[in-house]
């Protein structure tokens, strides 16, 4: 179980000229009426079969015990709509149905009574429901993340059974993929990989930047720069990324410090946890968002709340400019259990203040650009004091000196090595395999951006048709919150039934595959 | 497993113009706002304790398998409402709850999932609800009969638990308690007992007179016969009464059959069930609707109705004016298993031509009269020579000679035995502790019936306080549909999960007591 925040205490602050401002920027959310395209079974082994065409729907009976699985084609976020009636003697008792939606087909075969996880077991989206009257049209109020649905009579009576004549779903997203151009290459495998993450993209993109539409359908900071990268290059729906920062910036803790996460339901509310690296990238996001969108206006605006993340990390700071222990353990990075993060916690702190240097310059705060750089040239130098194993080659993490993936990949992000240094470190990561790995499309990401400041783009193509094509060769319509090659049913959770399969933080290879043909 | 009936080739007719009149007569129903009075504990063996005061409520959190149990002090029909917070870090998961109401304790102990009834399990009052966003007025769409309602967090998360601040029900009935004079007596069980009776019979008078408002929840010949007599000797609503009868005469098999129960929605419609006795009995309904309000208009209108049931019985009966045994096995009298009805179809065709006879007396249809007399006769003649033993002094039944207490009490009750032979009769079979005995009140009901015909009033309040009064001792806020005092866990369904504990045709000692102490 990961180490869950909880500050009672806390104190908020709320700008509410910022949050102002985030309300009027709400999107009106498009919606698009799907129907079921197909009747399956879906085997134990979580394989899905034809079992009858949709034409055949209102002909199939469901007395107690009996189930049908409706296939709606491709990953939907939406609300639900079902026409039943009953057939055979008067209904003379309510009919008692489960409905279970899964993203995946083997989230319909998981047994919900046996989870044992550590996050809450209403995530799963399965609905115990009696309708009194049959004939009715049954309106689910909630919103379900899936592409499959299971109609499961838990009992009827033996009087009468339940037909399910139709089922509707009114999908809804902030945008539409009408006016995008897909990603164009020869390779059949990088086209349906961009589908996917336009798919993932677009199904997250809610009221906010969702981190997964089936869970925790919030806002989360991580995801949101990824997102957003994603975004520019494809639905360019900027005044979302816009209102997202303005919501993070608005609602903070008494110190300035944003969080990792924001609700919006039932009001705008940060949530009490911060991560060390979540807070920092906020100032990354309003780069790179100044950088998609040239609006000056807005970054000025947020750059005081963003350059404040930087005031508060530096504490954590000893006098060797060394970060400490603790700012590591409270970084996210990955969800590699037992994963050390203190290295990539300095690597992020560095990379972050090359990007504060940027912000300033462009800002005219010539100053502030040279204070800074002097900063991370301290923090460059204890990096490579107290990270860099001369004799392996390698940075490492923590007391026990930990050598991982991320370790290697945030250093090089960071600019600690570069070039043809930087290079050779992947390869030497590669080929000796830590136990280590990178499990999250979060981590992932940042392989490949590192891969490519090292000019690796055909090992950056190669590596994503091993990482993200592995999703797509076990039919994933939507990329996942987590896909372990080595264990493609790992969770964070201790059960996957409540995986996200539809992931912010995994829509990037949009936004990389344009990024590493453009450049070519 | 009791018969079912179904027939999916029969074909009904409707008389418009008295589903029109019934459609006229629907109640408004009155509502009344109940709050809970308590919060109590129920351990395995039912037994409820208190556990904390009401003002308790909103400082009790539930996280992760915590539940409560809420008392609403009396046996309540209606809709419910639950006010609901989270308290501790913001609530990052849905509330997944489990509410269960049970009108008796042990309801809410029973584990549904063991649940293995013939009867479907879709009676059982348990909804699981997710809550995606708290605070949050839950109100949930369908009608409960209860006392106790559980509410049990199935789940919440590590950082959030949930706290029930308010608990309403919008409580339904058609009728008011207000105005009803209680059974005065010095006895407070037989005070007790008729305040349990009129509950009752208040709780099951809805839009038409249910069965019970937990379950069936619709109109049941048999049971409507009985709320008819203690409605006129209490609440008096006889328009619903008018109203229920003009239903069952309304909606027919083709040959003009009354059905044994009738669904109100989503419309109004005759089930395939029919009932030997519950169809001729509308006879004796009619007639005593007219003795309670002299409404002759009605009364003429349903007559053809009614006289068309004996008309379709006469055919069950052989050159010997027997009944088959087909007609007994499509009796009701007992949910005694193993019980044969011949003789008691027998008696009941007798009793219910004691019934016409004298209604066609009070229209002036003489010749019509005599007629029936005359069948009568014969029928009384057959009874005695073939379900009469000599030897042992008792009515037996079927080809077995079955000896049981519903042979007897409806033998007396048509009059085929009377005055000292029938007093002696009673007692007899008192005596002979038959296993045939009787398990409904509902043939409790004419039990005390027939010993009040043979002047044992004082046995007849007697034996009342002993099989009501069973219930009472049990803790009966209302009566229920079964009650064995050998076994009062007994269900006809193969669990009590699903037992009706507010049934209608156990609301009678409101009438018998009445009945019993006004004519000494």
């Amino acid at each position: 179980m990961a180490k869950v925040s909880i500050d009672l205490n806390m104190k908020r602050v709320t700008n509410d000229n910022f949050v102002e401002k985030a309300k009027k920027l709400e999107p009106k959310l498009l919606e698009k009426q799907v129907k079921p395209i197909k009747i399956v079974s879906i085997g134990d082994d979580g394989k899905v079969e034809p079992r009858a065409d949709i034409g055949e729907l209102d002909r199939i009976s469901l007395k107690k015990g009996d189930s049908l699985v409706l296939d709606f084609g491709d990953h939907q976020v939406g609300y639900v709509s079902l026409k039943l009636k009953s057939v055979g003697s008067p209904q003379d008792a309510p009919a008692y149905l489960r409905l279970k939606f899964g993203e995946v087909p083997k989230e319909i075969k998981e047994n919900s009574e046996e989870y044992n996880g550590w996050i809450s077991r209403g995530w799963i989206q399965e609905e115990y429901i009696h309708v009194d009257v049959l004939p009715a049209w049954l309106h689910l109020p909630r919103r379900y993340a899936f592409r499959f649905l299971e109609i499961y009579a838990v009992d009827t009576s033996v009087k009468f059974q339940v037909v399910v004549e139709e089922v509707v779903c009114r999908a809804v997203s902030a945008v539409d993929m009408e006016n995008i151009e897909p990603f164009s290459a020869s390779d059949p495998v990088l086209r349906q990989m961009d589908k996917v993450s336009l798919r993932t993209l677009q199904n997250c993109m809610q009221s906010v930047f969702e981190d997964g539409p089936k869970r925790d359908r919030r806002l989360w900071l991580g995801d949101l720069r990824l997102q957003a990268l994603a975004n520019y290059a494809t639905f360019q729906e900027n005044e979302l990324v816009k209102r997202c920062m303005y919501l993070f910036a608005g609602l903070t803790r008494e110190d300035g410090a944003i969080g990792a996460c924001l609700f919006t339901e039932p009001e705008y509310l940060v949530d009490d946890t911060f991560m060390f690296d979540y807070s920092l990238l906020f100032l990354s996001a309003l780069k790179e968002y100044y950088e998609a969108t040239n609006d000056k206006e807005t970054v000025e605006e947020l750059w005081p709340s963003a350059y404040r993340q930087i005031e508060l990390s530096r504490m954590c700071f000893d006098e060797r400019n060394v970060v400490s222990e603790e700012a590591g353990d409270s970084c996210f990075v990955d969800w590699k259990e037992g994963l050390n993060k203190q290295a990539s916690a300095q690597a992020i702190y560095i990379y972050v203040l090359k990007d504060a240097i940027a912000m300033a310059n462009a800002f005219g705060q010539e100053k502030l650009a040279a204070k800074l750089e002097e900063e991370r040239k301290r923090c460059v130098s204890a990096a490579l004091d107290y990270f860099w194993d001369e004799k392996q080659g390698v940075f490492v993490s923590g007391e026990k000196r930990q050598i991982s993936y991320a370790s290697q990949v945030w250093m090089i992000l960071a600019g600690v090595k570069a070039g043809e240094e930087a290079r050779m470190l992947l390869d030497r990561i590669v080929e000796l395999k830590p136990e280590m790995s990178m499990v999250t499309p979060y981590m992932n990401h940042h392989f490949v951006e590192a891969l490519n400041l090292c000019g690796e783009k055909e090992k950056a193509i190669d590596y994503m048709k091993y990482y993200w094509g592995g999703m797509l060769l076990q039919g994933a319509d939507t990329f996942w919150e987590l896909y372990n090659p080595d264990n493609p049913q790992e969770s964070p959770y201790g059960s996957s039934a409540v995986n996200s399969h539809c992931h912010a933080w995994s829509c990037t290879p949009s936004y990389l595959l344009r990024k590493l043909t453009n450049e070519e």
